[in-house]
């Protein structure tokens, strides 16, 4: 008589736009507030356990393998061969834990503006980073990402810009505009590559992605696209790929990927062969949203990305 | 003071598993009850206008175009010319929309077990049909998919099964079997393809998948995995396209699509010959979920599925 | 296997302060947007049919008596022979049914804001006014209750006050102050009295009540709670009965109850008697939240509301 | 931009009927299983702590006293001079607290049939049983109250049936019939009383209470009604009280309660005088809804109740 499948605890997530989304908690693993932001950590029967930052759903143990992968592994075989890389934001030490996969990585700099964040990742998240905090070749810094770059002389092979939405209010807005890129591209070593999380692109939902798209291309020689989709994040995704190579071809770095024999779960050779194909209406999309996001304009309605 | 982006009607979705999942509605342009299901179509500010049955989503305005390019295409570009195409299911029209693209289809019979669905598309879902049910092509049947191809001695060169989730109390639950399969398979024409919706291939959410796959293995020579991503479905899905040419490659359908200039909006040539590429853990899903579905053993639990 | 009780359109009402609620809608029956509100009207399979203002419900069929007999009746039996009444808002129409039940009444003014939301209730809601709008006792005033007392120099045995809620954008807000009740007094004739709808006594939510309380104790002699509770409301209420007879006592107006004759479906004479006891708990809120409503100090945020 | 007022964990009750209904969670003090059901302690921004037994709530900490004050009170004052109280159920300690207010009782004998709630209570839930639980006169049972009353010779002033609703299913289901008055009455002191828990009496839910009206009027030849409401529970319920003292009257209650001079924060002497009138449309209930509960026939279903 009383239902079956009774729920108790519901999380629900931050949304706009029409549609309402809460995720069933078997338990809360944490919930609390750091300097910068609400962290809750539920588990889900549906998918394991869940980060949650300022009630978005940031990455789910079951799937959260694509994401990654499919951030670092293209732009890690764009670069010849990377030895120091750069890490932005990626608190939950996934990015990391992909990067640190590639044994001729010399070192990594992590940039995270939110220390308390990789300290609650390194107790509650252990599925995430698998240890990667603790690897030598690691150098954290606990930093805003764009001061760091500003104010440091150094170079690197690969730059992932790891970060949340670029809502108008969030310390990662200021990363995702013309200015920030420019300098992204100055701290980078000759044909090296730069990873960015670049939002929904599907036909309900792009124009941002696209806006994110032409300001990169307005810095860099190639950049292709890199779609993806997460049964967590409920919608079609991309990465961006900027490229200082202008020889880059997908075919290159799918070799590159057979030779390094790294085990992927979800980007083998042949899938990375064929990542970067853009359908007509995301093209379509890239022709009419151009207006690029600068320190000035840089705006984003919740409703564009949520 | 009072909220401002404030909703009114919420449609919830049947879920399980641990999402629960509504749509705002502006407006509810239909709702009702046929002989065989619960339907409701109403406007989303997200996704357009939207069709539930029976409370499950099943095609939004604004990406219906990607699943179904995605599930006709390939299959009439894997037969080499294909002239008769029987298309099971697909009360919305946009599966015989996309079907008459094909100026070399001489006759499309829509076997539909709904008659009324079919009444209430033609009236209110115009951007699906988009006139479709009027082409002199067209024979509509109300009927048992099942029982009209287990009657009928007519071939055709490709089949579309356009059906809604296999539960076991659907009528839809026999049309993805084995047995059903072999029927399919000896009322294709040499060289035939078959195309079918087949359900999550998330991490999460595969194995329903994976068992119509092996299940469509054991009939066809070759099947291949069509991914494809709707917003509006939230989470990764793929069709599966069986074909008894032995000689099937992408690259030769690929070819086929360049050659026919048919202007898509998603599936380009060049996405279409990337699109068969199937990632590693799903290959392990493959193999893993080997048990076919059969007249005897299809029973699936609703949270394999939703 | 698939959820036997479900559901399909859900009106979500307007809350804050931590509990959210939606009802279940069988069908909607309007839907639309006067000149000043938004105005839904549903079939609930609890309710019955339902009555929403800007997403907050108004008046349900299966319980609307018992909050229109205790706004009417105690102030109409307060009066020793009303013949003319003045009812401002009640839009529905239902407290204008129950005035007329009172044989000895004459006349009625009501004035109500809103035409659109007459015509709508005229249509839509019968069970509401049963006719009342036809009879010729009646004077239909569009305009500002407090605009039209402000301006008529005639005077009422009996001023109903059924005003939706105080939040400070609302045309109502100015219905509740120091200001208008000084000029509702001077519109009563001696002896007369005054019906206000005052909102929730629950002790999580009472301080807006208690306010309201005292504001009217300013300018009248006797003012008694009349507490009263409905499912659809979801929490106690009250209305406040503010009178000019200083020898009122709930037992004289109980006689004249009694001596009505009127059979009433919640408010017999007993009930009467019994209805205006107050709880030590509101005593104390009475003599806790005593800064009075005026016309320069009536903010009142939704959460002390809803 | 974000919203401001935002909800993170959100508590679904247990609903039927129509109403879904959750309430929001700053935090969660306790969430687990005894072996009779499922426990949740939440801290609610409108109710303050709240607990939960299998998703529906028990009991909130802003409200419980008058839920409280109207079970026990009527009860011990029914009895003249009230020595021995027998608790059946109520294990959050507050039907204790109360009754331990009245200095002439002697002994309270708490009968709880789950072991673990009580445990969780006297850690948890210390503002209601406010160290009840301590007192030299409570004699503590484990077991089922049924089955205790069936074996036990003992005979008490007062016997308080402070149990959760009678779903066929529940343990509690067969202390609401015939059978198990007859029992009550025959372990009561001439004279004695007994309150019942009785569920809503809304217009739109008042069968069950009905029933439970008639069935205890078939055993004892007093039975009065003792309306309340919650804002917690969201809609008005009753109590019922039930005496063997046919010179029972509410004027002699209220004047026990006058000389007792008990600080009750809701039931003061005057809301005690009045405490009793029923309205006639549930007068009319009554008269309807005659069939009793008993053991071969007490089965409710769901939404006859919640």
């Amino acid at each position: 008589m009383i239902e079956e499948c009774s729920g108790y605890y519901w999380f629900r997530e931050l949304s706009s736009g029409g549609v309402d989304l809460a995720h069933l908690c078997r338990s809360i693993l944490f919930s609390g507030r750091t300097q910068y932001q609400r962290v809750d950590i539920v588990d889900s029967p549906l998918h394991g356990k869940v980060l949650f930052l300022d009630k978005v759903l940031q990455s789910a143990e079951k799937d959260e393998f694509i994401y990654h992968e499919v951030l670092v592994h293209p732009a890690l075989f764009s670069a010849a061969k990377p030895r120091s890389v750069l890490i932005i934001g990626g608190g939950e030490g996934a990015t990391l834990r992909e990067v640190l996969r590639h044994p001729g990585v010399e070192r990594v700099v992590m940039v995270e503006i939110d220390g308390q964040l990789i300290h609650i990742a390194q107790q509650f998240l252990p599925e995430w980073h698998q240890g990667a905090f603790e690897d030598p070749r690691l150098e954290l810094v606990f930093a805003d990402g764009r001061r760091y770059l500003e104010t440091t002389d150094q170079r690197f092979d690969v730059i992932i810009l790891d970060l949340s939405d670029p809502f108008q209010d969030s310390p990662a807005a200021l990363l995702y505009t013309t200015e920030f890129y420019e300098i992204v591209r100055s701290r980078l070593r000759p044909g090296g590559a730069c990873a960015v999380q670049a939002e929904s692109i599907s036909p309900q939902q792009c124009a941002v992605h696209a806006r994110i798209y032409n300001t990169l291309a307005a810095s860099f020689p190639v950049v292709k696209t890199c779609p993806y989709m997460l049964h967590s994040f409920h919608r079609p995704d991309a990465h961006l790929l900027a490229s200082l190579d202008a020889g880059w071809s997908a075919e290159r770095i799918a070799r590159r990927a057979e030779a390094s024999s790294l085990p992927l779960r979800y980007l083998s050779p042949a899938v990375m062969r064929r990542l970067f194909a853009v359908p007509p209406y995301l093209e379509e999309a890239y022709a009419l949203h151009r207006r690029p996001l600068t320190d000035a304009d840089h705006h984003i309605a919740i409703d564009e990305i949520l």
